[in-house]
């Protein structure tokens, strides 16, 4: 495996990070359905047209900002015992979404999901691939059925549902099937 | 058992169904976000207070006219085999779903969600037990985490994965943990 690659600090880090408290502050105050690019901008300081370059719009910037927390260049779990890595990297994720401001944008997100794959969908899925290992023990669509849905779909309509035993539990369905 | 009751006929009926019709329509044109209750009442030639009275505000409103096709009353399957029963109930959920426009609108009410139940999932919930029967075969998590979710979640984030054979995959996976 190669070394993970690091995202470059310095002045873009920064821009970065205003423009995530700026979204997350406007989320919080006016409900991401009316959080705009000029809104974000303004909050954060930042030129508009970098905030359009980067997202092209509101609905994909949500999307992206609803997870950077899961940074898909994180470390993920690697101990050898798929269980234990399946269950600690599930509860990585129960635990984000358990935050109400994270659960917020990851709806916000859906609604304008469907046209194609979304990013966070597809870091997931490869996360999920990579604790897996090869050979591949589970296919993608086993962790997606399995693992990633039912916890997805509970982070939007079940939150209250999201405890530390849920990641156990699926798991250890998955692993049995 | 007790008979099915019907909905009542006439004009409340007629009210509903050009409401209906009025959701579906703009939704096409501009987006479920932008659809307010004024601009549905008047499409649909009815007044605003009307629509107000049923649903309060226009997420619950799309929530709930999403899944009218899957009415909570229709006959649900019963050949007394609980794997052909659970996937004819699921597949009558993706051929729902499979149409762009009901995807959109379960898209658009799932950024509403997470206050509390959805009636959607609610119905979902009741009908799944229903097949399920007396004494349970399944818990309604195990629906949740095994049919409803995985399904759902595709609709959301994976809508071209909808194909006849999820069902059985879904089903079969379920029957077997």
């Amino acid at each position: 495996m190669s070394a993970p690659v690091r995202r470059p600090g310095g002045r873009s880090a920064a821009v970065l990070t205003s423009i995530r408290y700026a979204v997350e502050e406007l989320v919080r105050e006016r409900g991401a359905e009316k959080v705009t690019i000029p809104l974000v901008a303004e909050r954060a300081g930042v030129n508009p047209t970098s905030v359009y370059r980067r997202w092209g719009d509101a609905a994909t910037m949500l999307n992206d900002i609803a997870t950077y927390r899961l940074d898909p260049e994180r470390e993920l779990p690697h101990t050898g015992d798929l269980r234990a890595d399946l269950i600690t990297w599930a509860r990585e994720i129960v635990e984000h979404y358990r935050k109400p401001i994270n659960a917020a944008l990851l709806r916000s997100g859906s609604a304008s999901a469907g046209e194609e794959e979304t990013e966070c969908l597809r870091n997931r899925r490869t996360e999920g691939l990579a604790i897996v290992g090869e050979p591949a023990a589970l296919s993608a669509d086993e962790l997606i059925d399995g693992l990633i849905g039912p916890l997805v779909y509970r982070v939007i309509y079940l939150p209250w549902t999201l405890d530390d035993e849920l990641p156990v539990r699926l798991v250890d369905k998955l692993l049995r099937a």
